[in-house]
Order: structure tokens, then C-alpha cells, then sequence
């Protein structure tokens, strides 16, 4: 799993039927990562813009959503304080 | 997920007989990413080149057609007018 | 799998639900893995801070938690008296 | 998905039993997908030395298969005459 | 997958105990599939230090183990006399 910051939002109207309602943010890993690409994730716990969250990749992403094709979701929101450099 | 751009497509006559009716499109993820490698990737919602694209890859490229034999998929174009840079 | 030193943890309490109880540590490839990237694992086998520890990543990490969107796992402690590097 | 050139293949006689028979061709994504490295895949659709093919990697390796342990297979060859550069 | 050489292994006492009797071997793939990065893996052929082999990653290196917490595995000995560079 990564740390990462979340850095923007994208908006898609034509998707596949079963992403109806998906909020897809952009995610930057927190550079102590040396992870050096950004991701697309889908928001599951109301992550917003500037907030350091917590983010699943791979079929992790859709063990609450089986039949959604995501790859990457938000799971959790790390808490304010958490040193994270 | 990767936001990118379908920059072509490629042609296989000879191939897995699942994959019959499946058109392969060449994208390459947007700058912002910093995602340095292009990926071949099946169409599901009628991309066509030029076009900003949301793409699903690993097991999720595959959530709707179990049997194909693919690891990434296009599942939906970005609105024109996002800020993608 | 990787073999990784325990640098860190981090804390998140609005998460998913099936999250609940779970612990996030970050994980620092050793060097002579050439693995550039740090990543976060949950912890399975009750690993501290500074220890080495293996990692499982992808859906190895839920094995035994197939609930629980988590995609990288602490599932073993490296020995005292290994050579690492 | 990736597109590269069959440059290779290999022989292995002690292996797992359910890999008998499989072909192993050690591909090289094309220069245009900006992708290093090779990988080893299996060959599933009669690919030879020399030829541009379509590479599924991960559990896509998988999906006629279920019980061999492979992470990549050749699932397509590119017809002649694509533009690949 | 990657063919690769066994160049170490690692011992775990403390580890899930689905892991028992695992061996954990060190495997840095060879120069011209230009991977950088060295993988654990278990061994499920009798490989030794200093042997080439065939390694499966991801959900591939559990379709003989499924609730086994692997990433990877060498599935294959390379033939001597292959030619790998």
C-alpha cells in the first residue's frame, strides 16, 4: 500500500456502467516513499484534496466492490500529526 | 489507475480466440503522472485516438469479461475541460 | 516478496470498516535488493519497529483475510544473524 | 498489455509438472512503449523467434489455464505492416 | 515471469504458519532482461545457490498453494548449456 497526498480529481461521464457514482482523485505518494509515480484511485471513505490518505492497489481495490473495474481506492485517511517525511 | 492518452491501436489477426472483437489501443499515460512506459490496452466504452482515457489494469481489466485474456482495459474517457497537467 | 526493514508506522482512524484493528507499517527494501521504493504493509506476525521482516505484496497479503482490502502484508521476521546484505 | 519482439526462448527440464509442454520466449517490449525490461511468457498462439506479439501478464496469464504458474503469456501475434515505431 | 539467479536465501523463524517449511531464496534476474531489482521467492523445485531459474510472481506462485502468503516462486531450473546473455 502507499501514503500518498491527494492532489486533484477527474471527472468521467462515459465510463463503464458499474463506475456510476465513483469519485476518481489523483493521488502523489509522499516523497519519503521514493515512489515516483502518481496514481488514479477511487475515493472509499470521503477523502478530500490536500488530505494524506491511505490507498490499496491491485484486486484489494474491489474487495468491497467485486464486479467494479478499479484498481487503486482510498481506504483509509491517515491521521493529522502522523510524521510523515 | 492511469489517466492517459490514446495514442494508436494495433491489429492481431492470429490470437486467443477470446480476444475476437477486442480492439487494442496504445496509450500513454499523461505527463502529470510522471509514468514513464505506454500500455496496450482493450477498449470497453468506443475511445478513439486523441481521447483522454481512464484505464483499469491487473484483474480489474477483466471484472466484466472473466475469460479474456487481458490486463488492462479503458474504462472510461475524462470530460473535456478537466485539468489533467 | 521482498525483505525489508520496519522503519516506521502510521495511523489512520477514519478507514474502511474492515480495516478496523489493523497495523501499518512502512517497510524500507534492504539495498541489496536494488528495490528503490519504501512501501506500507499490515503486520501478521506482531513485527517492531527496526526489525527485518518479509513481505508479501498483492493478493498475498490477503490470503487469510480475504476481506480486507490490503495489498501488501508483514508475514514473516528475518532471523537474527542473517546476512542481508 | 504490452507489444514486443519474441527475441529468445528457453528450456527448463526440471520444472513444475503442470508447466509440461509449455514454451517459454523471453520477449522485448518495442522501443515506442518506453518499457526496460524483458520478461519470460509463454507462448499460446504459435509465436516464433523474430515476431511482434501481444503479451497479457499477471493473472490474464491465467484465464485458460488456471492451474499453471505462469505471469505472462503471448496472446496474439501483430499482423504485418502495423506501425510499431 | 523472469529467469534469474539464485543467489541467497533467507530464514524466517517467526512467520505465518502457512509459511512452514518454506525456503526462501534470493533471486536476481539475469543482465539482459535489464530488471534491476533482485525478488524473494520460494522454491518449489529443489533449486540451489548458484543455479539459473524461472520465476513466477504474483498469483501465479500460489495456483499449487492457494492459502499460502507467496508473491513468487521458482516454478523451473533453467538447462544448463541455455544461452542467457
Amino acid at each position: 500500500m502507499i501514503i500518498g497526498k491527494v492532489v486533484g480529481s477527474v471527472v468521467s461521464t462515459r465510463k463503464c456502467e458499474t463506475l456510476t457514482g465513483s469519485k476518481f482523485m489523483i493521488v502523489e505518494p509522499i516523497p519519503s516513499l521514493k515512489v515516483d509515480s502518481r496514481l488514479v484511485a477511487v475515493d472509499r471513505v470521503g477523502a478530500g484534496i490536500g488530505e494524506y490518505v491511505l490507498v490499496a492497489t491491485g484486486s484489494a481495490a474491489r474487495v468491497d466492490v467485486p464486479n467494479v473495474p478499479v484498481d487503486a481506492a482510498i481506504v483509509g485517511i491517515i491521521d493529522d500529526g502522523s510524521n510523515l517525511e
